[in-house]
């Protein structure tokens, strides 16, 4: 038996997120039907963490185990010949038998952009959260680096069961809600302000949940000492609105 | 009665066209009932032409007639907070009472995106055509500059009764199908080859039959001296198939 890993870009927009839903279109249910039409076998992939409806992915990493002999390249070119243009294969590698797309990784980035001008161009509206309203952009840089470090982010954790299913589950990693970041800040490009993260991992909804609350201490509601109490707050009441799935990316998993 | 000019970007991916057909999305539908929403009036916007269901426009121009006092500022936002998002207001002025989107436009610039590389990037799916097969470019070049000038371009144009119905039209303007091209390119910029036209007007089909067939002329099955066949034999069959409409955009109409 082999363990293929993958490197995915999906565009998010027109999924209900990775996990597989009866019904409804996913990217984990995308791909194994596709690897069923290649091989007959009937395999899940398991990805670095599932993504929300909406989010996208630059470069996700999946596995999935297989008795197929097909080499790695031919199954880039045969699963991007089956997929939606909305999921393209990057990459496919013979992965070891222990490598755990999940499990195995030691770190995450996420990217987050919001789109500023007055106007939204229509052909972003999919990929970003377009907010044209006043922000002292100046204080949400500042306050970036303030979740820099280990932290109980309870507070930017999403409150519901899929959550408290995955607390108990005994494969999951963290029995805790306290996750390192490694890094944390906020950047202009242009019409965007773009927030990137790298953390050892993150919690459901967590970087909407931060992007919500640098949002707030930009519209001057929450200043940077507020910030410091939500944090030990460990109440997601504490914290500010979870901003839209649209903007945010997986950017990289590291292993 | 006044007569508001609207300057237009939409994304084309999720609208069956400019125009309004019963049950489905389409762009003349959206402004339709948008302005009804404001205004009550029941109004059918005119564009400076139809596109394509998949077509996009970065600057279509459109009136429409109103008695409504609204200032045209006022028209911009409004507009924008009832259209979705793939459709944006990008202006609104007072327009002469004579002046009509289609009848006093005198040129239009058309572009083309094919996309290169051999895996095109998810988010790229509904704004490019993915061609990543070997293509001759530099005759794709050459060949471009053929078609500039006053020529007859029925092999370019769709055959449908959409057409037919279009020439025995009273209102318009053109009875054959000639029309002058001022400028017609292709360049590359990174992992695309675009193509670029200004003309008179434009044929239905005409630069998605165009691309189709400069296409043909890059793989090598059509030659330079073909193309000035193509363009004599005055037939649809005589010329390359229609491009994809996804990768095409209404890039500016000039008046």
């Amino acid at each position: 038996m082999r363990n293929l890993r993958l490197l995915l870009s999906y565009d998010g927009a027109d999924f209900a997120g990775w996990q597989v839903q009866p019904g409804r279109a996913t990217v984990q249910g995308s791909l194994a039907s596709a690897i069923g039409r290649l091989t007959g076998e009937n395999v899940l992939p398991q990805s670095s963490g599932r993504t929300d409806a909406g989010v996208h992915a630059l470069a996700q990493v999946a596995t999935f185990a297989t008795e197929s002999p097909i080499p790695p390249e031919n199954w880039l070119n045969a699963l991007n010949g089956i997929l939606p243009a909305s999921i393209r294969v990057l990459e496919v590698t013979e992965a070891a038998p222990e490598f755990h797309a999940r499990k195995s990784a030691r770190a995450k980035t996420y990217r987050y952009r919001i789109h500023r001008a007055a106007i939204c161009p229509p052909f972003l509206a999919r990929y970003v959260w377009h907010y044209p309203y006043p922000l002292e952009e100046s204080a949400m840089v500042a306050a970036a680096g303030v979740v820099v470090g280990k932290h109980d982010f309870t507070s930017f954790a999403a409150v519901d069961p899929e959550r408290v299913e995955r607390m108990a589950d005994p494969e999951n990693l963290h029995t805790s809600n306290v996750r390192k970041i490694f890094s944390s800040n906020w950047a202009r490009e242009g019409e965007e302000l773009i927030y990137t993260v790298r953390g050892s991992g993150f919690l459901h909804h967590m970087v909407r949940n931060l992007v919500g609350t640098f949002l707030q201490i930009g519209k001057g509601t929450v200043s940077l000492e507020d910030l410091r109490g939500i944090l030990d707050a460990r109440a997601r009441s504490a914290a500010g609105p979870t901003a839209p799935a649209r903007g945010l990316y997986l950017v990289e998993v590291e292993y």
